[in-house]
């Protein structure tokens, strides 16, 4: 039995509320075989624990664990030549005609083997662990082949086998249509849901299916055709919704029960009303518009208002999204979407982990839960998203154990 | 005499122009005493220093050490208390009601000792040297009491003496009217100008003298008058100007002859024609705007195009922009402002030293210029501003010494 007690903290966030309950000052926490124990005052726990491991944490802040619930992390090769062109006003059709943008990366893994993109997404997930990831989605959709859909999520399952940083694999072979489909739609939407998603669930690869309903990309129409085929097969549907247009999306993420509706950056006001009166949570990817150059966000305050459960995630991508800074993140929500820092900090924590139905307790410290958590070098979890830019974690644990 | 080689390197920024003549791909750099000694084929070097200490790159990128030419690195506390008043909407006046704002700043640094604030700087400029600044400008400003704001310049000295980072001091008395002058604006002009501009003077504390031009602040015609007596002690003029309104303050700054206007993020197109005509170097200053939650930023390539001379800057203080991280800056610039990767690479090197009028030839690297330089752990320079928010630094050098 190891235990594990982290003393002189400056502040514990559980994120079990989004109020000042959340925040206890001066408590020190208790992890015991690689779960929270106690969190309770610092004599009191130690006195109950005499032989444990002490992490002194010199008035930092515990926070759990970030869960991402929104990442594209398998991918081979970076595409900053792209941010270059579009940083010269270069617009993506054009990138994408001079053989950019998504259909790049998918050139690229449809070429690697899947030991090549195991390494590469290793080094990916260590750099999420240092920005204090400790659970997160990772989802196809670089391959856009059978093949290379079933060689992605082996690579997210081998490496989540692999750990610490535990790994929910999700089906998104609608994506993108790939280049040698165009004109034909609809065989692809029929490869996707005859080939594809029965392979997928035949091997146990995904938990969840999703879909990117975009205009240009998949409508309405498809994106029920295809989540619906993957709930037949047990995949729970999640939405790419309403990112640079609306159009429903996330009426249909409703209608569909669908367990999340991502993007939101032009949600309608009929789809606020929709998320908030159900279970699909939003998930905002403020880092993408950020990245891109918009000026607009998702309506977070207004989501928040209506009463929707909010995830904040990173979207890490190699094309509109090229960052695993979950902090950062934060400083998004607060700074352009009228999050407060413990809003923020629950909705890229409790938030992602109901953004994937992961019920085990992680995305929140209470007795019981995983011992998934951070140790900053602030004095006030406040620092968290206003000290922005600047890595001040201190160490990560992963059930119990330190990684970071 | 030591010599050290930088070896394996995938690409040397030379930052000497905004074109790809800038960049040398597979080349090598030797510093000799601190100094750049030459950049050339590895081969040649490699035969023409034998014995030099070697710096194997692994394919990295080496560019300038940043010059960060506009911080208020001296303050005592965060606050970031504020940040979450203001991200629930709380306005900056009823902030400053409350006692926050920069009057907070202002009591917290009367009530420290120069040996406290000493320590605390120190911090924060280690953390600069991480993030690849080895140059960097530094304001008093939250002093406004005569021997406050020598304090805070004593420390600036004191800490440059230390080194490594270099600091350039700039007298910033003229910041904001102190509480305790509140309806006596003349009073506290009348102290800055005979009192503070000539004990600086006397004690050789500054370099630049600069005013915070705001509707609100300081008028233009105080701004005039404290910049010209500052120049009549030998303070070279700089100007915050245009940040949040349009006030005539880029073509004060040059009718003054200042040597930079910073902010700007609502200059006139009068403002900008001025600076492009002038030596008068544009400042831009995005993560302060990106902070406060602007969806506005400075027209930096209308100033490019217009040939405005252009350094980007943290603006790093506790206020508006808590964040040391360049790198992130010149995301906002190539995602916010139209400047592509070389461009923003440029204007925080060798803009930042024409903004700080360095002509030792720091800010770019060539043979006989100090050996101020950054090794990234990126395969192209355009990754510097792509993967944003995670530090890629491997090494940072300081006149040849390695300090990070």
């Amino acid at each position: 039995m190891s235990t594990v007690l982290f003393s002189d903290v400056g502040q514990i966030v559980t994120c079990e509320s989004a109020d000042e309950r959340s925040v206890r000052a001066r408590h020190a926490l208790a992890a015991e075989d690689g779960c929270i124990a106690a969190i309770g005052p610092p004599e009191e726990l130690v006195a109950r624990y005499p032989r444990a491991e002490r992490v002194r944490c010199a008035g930092g802040v515990i926070t759990p664990g970030f869960v991402d619930s929104h990442t594209h992390a398998v991918f081979g090769c970076w595409r900053a030549g792209e941010y270059a062109l579009r940083a010269r006003g270069v617009p993506y059709m054009e990138i994408a005609r001079q053989g950019g943008g998504i259909n790049a990366s998918v050139r690229d893994l449809r070429a690697r083997s899947e030991d090549e993109l195991v390494q590469l997404t290793r080094a990916r997930l260590r750099e999420m662990l240092r920005q204090g990831i400790t659970t997160a989605e990772v989802k196809s959709g670089y391959g856009l082949r059978t093949e290379d859909e079933l060689k992605s999520l082996r690579v997210v399952k081998r490496l989540n086998e692999e750990g610490p940083l535990e790994l929910v694999p999700t089906f998104m072979g609608a994506h993108e249509f790939p280049a040698e489909t165009r004109g034909r739609r609809s065989d692809y939407v029929h490869l996707v849901i005859q080939e594809m998603i029965p392979a997928v669930a035949e091997a146990k690869l995904a938990v969840f299916c999703d879909v990117f309903l975009e205009p240009g990309v998949f409508t309405a129409v498809e994106a029920r055709r295809i989540l619906e085929a993957g709930l037949a097969r047990g995949l729970l549907p999640k939405l790419h919704a309403d990112e640079l247009e609306p159009s429903g999306g996330a009426e249909l993420a409703v209608a569909l029960g669908a367990v999340s509706a991502d993007h939101l950056g032009r949600i309608s006001d009929a789809g606020i009303h929709a998320l908030a009166h159900s279970q699909t949570v939003a998930t905002l990817l403020p880092a993408t518009l950020f990245f891109l150059g918009h000026k607009q966000y998702a309506p977070g305050r207004r989501l928040l208002d209506a009463g929707a459960t909010v995830a904040l995630a990173t979207d890490f991508n190699p094309g509109s999204a090229p960052s695993p800074n979950m902090a950062l993140v934060l400083t998004l929500a607060c700074s352009h979407m009228g999050f407060d820092p413990l809003e923020a900090l629950l909705a890229a924590t409790a938030g992602g982990a109901r953004a994937l139905r992961i019920e085990d307790g992680r995305g929140a410290l209470r007795p019981g839960a995983p011992a998934d958590l951070i140790v900053w070098g602030v004095s006030d979890y406040r620092e968290i998203p206003y000290r922005y830019g600047v890595n001040m974690i201190r160490g990560v644990w992963k059930r119990g154990v330190r990684v970071v």
